[in-house]
């Protein structure tokens, strides 16, 4: 793409309301729009990060043997009366009315959409177990709608379901859940920990986040720092209901950090996480009260057991920022960024540059590598920073050097510039990659 | 993937109010699923083929130079009350307030969305021209939902918008928009008529719409057997207003369809087309009102000229099944099904046949060939018609000639079986595909 026709709309104001990293340089670097309260629109560059994400997730839920679905967004309240989350919800489920006076709510999750998908179509034992799984939006009314694209009304989210007709093989799948979703965070280059968390909302019994660690998370975890271990501070702290949280978090306050882990003999520290996934055993929850059955080996009617697995698209966007960001802007990590390398022509009148810049483009191009030429006519200094903000992994600038044969390569993680002859850039930028 | 793993819930019933082929074939093949009137979900088979179209209008948009996006579905009613649509819309815009009490819509099109996004961000004609699009659901809250997916609330569409400091600029853009439509019609195997269109609750002047040739299609068209000409029914008969169309759609009754083509001495023939894209000459509708404005050379500030550019996505599926149906089922094309091949095994206690199909399957999908193996414990005959119902371009039937070495190939769309030595049945696939 060239710099002249992408539309990366980047400016010096931040929102007046953004005091996260991730909320700040996805404004500022023409990534985000916000349309109203809660509500953002992803411009290209962050379409096309979106985008990376989906394909990880895409690729790593087809190992694991899921299968892609879409249900309808727009879903009628009745579903959530059978399951009796209608009450439960509350004023997150925003509920509305079509031209004939039936009422519809937006999906805040789908657990229902995807039972009675599921029900009198799988009939038997024989058919389990499956695990189907979406990308699309969501909607929840939050009350206090923050932090730009964290915590959102409408986001994106990748929800999956798995029903199974034993216990036994519902642990598996959830295992092999756990398992699909390390892979996808690793793959995307964040540093995570999976920890023992609350049911919430949605229900069940026995659940875990995937929280990236970032001092700016919302969550507070204790995690130990020899072995893997790691709880949300409510369950490490034993709190089961409403009424014992109250206590716990005032006594978070006291906790000095010296804590033992219960796993090994390490000691624990505390951090505030961001939860970008999390998987539920959800047993008969909902197949139960939606009188969804399949029949057993003995001709019997069961109800489905099952499990639930969420992961925010939208919200790894944003996590990344967290953890990859420095006073300039945006630093992406190699399969999440939007371009994996920019090429800036220092001067747009001096055709030695403009022709190596093109060559390059155009060779790099050929070999599939996503790169971007800044053929503007700004000067140097703008475009340099304009490339921090945005946060392309590699910059090669294209200067005044070039008259003795050498152009740079810049670094956005390190910002170090490494001078290469011009004849080898090619091969160098292809190495890093 | 695994016959016996994947979920492809096939029937013998179609919905009772289905009329159209597409409706009738995707639901009783396990595409589709209603949820509620003119509310579809997505099965994994459906979704694959959407994702097909997907890549064709992605590959196609980038070639063209346009920009992906993605803008937040729920959307301010102030948005509409500025362009003046929320009257004109009516009831097909459904409205809703959220836990504040502010209006909102589901967006059923984005011109003010995506209007909004640009304004004060693209200030000078240096930044013009732009092309922004995005593929994501929209809702019109129809009085009479019906024909399935053909014409439902909830749909899939691409929407693309474009952006030019000159009226001969957006005629540029214009011509290069219908080019690659019919570029990504041609590639998923349809056949298909651009036609001079009206423009609709759009607004603007000068339309072109895309008709799938379909006996079942909702729009009548003039269509000329020598030259491309082609004219919605309306637009041929010169309606300009609802008024005139009254008398038009009686006077249709009275064509002989032995009229002569305005563009050549062709005869025009009468026909029945699906609309699958329309594409727009907006102008300065929405950007006026919306006071949306640019710099241009002498610095004065200038609306917007604007084009848009929209594709029925899931529309686009039920045509293709349209056009390419029999009494047993689907037919899909190359680039739209959603497996290429499909392996038959006749029977599953016949080691042979397994060990033959297993290893064709590993083989295949080793080759990037998107395959299904039918390990079912079915009997051959219930999986040829699954096979015929889903519309596999082709099957391998591994049966009871393989004591003599041969296998069959069956081909969905002339329901042919050729015998072919076992040996070679991976090299006569790939030559297939």
């Amino acid at each position: 793409m060239r710099r002249s026709r992408a539309f990366i709309p980047t400016t010096k104001e931040a929102p007046s309301d953004a005091t996260l990293a991730s909320h700040i340089y996805l404004s500022r670097a023409g990534f985000i729009s916000q349309v109203a309260s809660g509500l953002y629109s992803y411009m290209p560059m962050a379409k096309k990060v979106i985008t990376k994400i989906e394909n990880v997730i895409n690729q790593e839920m087809a190992n694991a043997g899921c299968e892609e679905v879409e249900l309808s967004f727009v879903t009628p309240i009745t579903l959530w009366e059978e399951s009796g989350r209608s009450e439960k919800f509350g004023k997150e489920l925003l509920r509305f009315h079509d031209r004939k006076d039936n009422m519809f709510v937006l999906g805040p999750t789908h657990e229902e959409m995807m039972v009675d998908l599921v029900r009198n179509r799988v009939t038997s034992y024989k058919q389990l177990p499956i695990n189907l799984y979406q990308m699309k939006i969501k909607f929840r009314d939050e009350a206090r709608p923050r932090f730009g694209i964290m915590r959102g009304r409408e986001f994106l989210m990748k929800d999956g379901y798995s029903f199974h007709s034993s216990v036994e093989d519902l642990d598996r799948e959830f295992d092999a859940m756990e398992r699909a979703y390390k892979k996808i965070l690793a793959r995307l280059g964040l540093d995570f920990r999976v920890v023992e968390a609350d049911s919430g909302a949605i229900g069940g019994s026995g659940s875990k986040e995937l929280m990236v660690i970032a001092g700016s998370g919302e969550d507070t975890l204790a995690v130990c720092d020899s072995c893997e271990y790691g709880a949300n501070i409510e369950i490490f702290l034993g709190a089961s209901d409403e009424a014992q949280k109250d206590i716990i978090f005032t006594s978070v306050k006291d906790i000095k950090g010296d804590e033992i882990c219960p796993n090994c003999d390490g000691k624990l520290s505390l951090t505030k996480g961001i939860e970008v996934g999390h998987i539920f055993k959800l047993g008969t929850t909902y197949s139960a009260p939606l009188k969804a059955h399949y029949l057993d080996e003995n001709g019997k009617a069961q109800p489905f057991i099952m499990g639930t697995y969420g992961m925010g698209v939208s919200r790894i966007m944003a996590a990344i920022i967290e953890q990859n960001h420095d006073e300039s802007g945006c630093i992406w990590t190699k399969e999440s960024a939007p371009y994996s390398v920019n090429i800036i022509i220092s001067n747009i009148k001096d055709e030695a540059q403009v022709k190596l810049a093109e060559e390059l483009y155009e060779n790099l191009k050929s070999l599939n590598v996503e790169v971007m030429l800044d053929d503007t006519k700004e000067r140097f200094g703008f475009k340099m920073k304009d490339a921090e903000l945005i946060g392309f992994p590699y910059s090669v600038i294209i200067g005044k050097e070039l008259e003795n044969g050498v152009v740079q390569i810049f670094d956005r993680k390190t910002k170090e510039i490494t001078p290469i002859n011009a004849q080898d850039i090619k091969t160098k930028i292809l190495e890093l990659l």
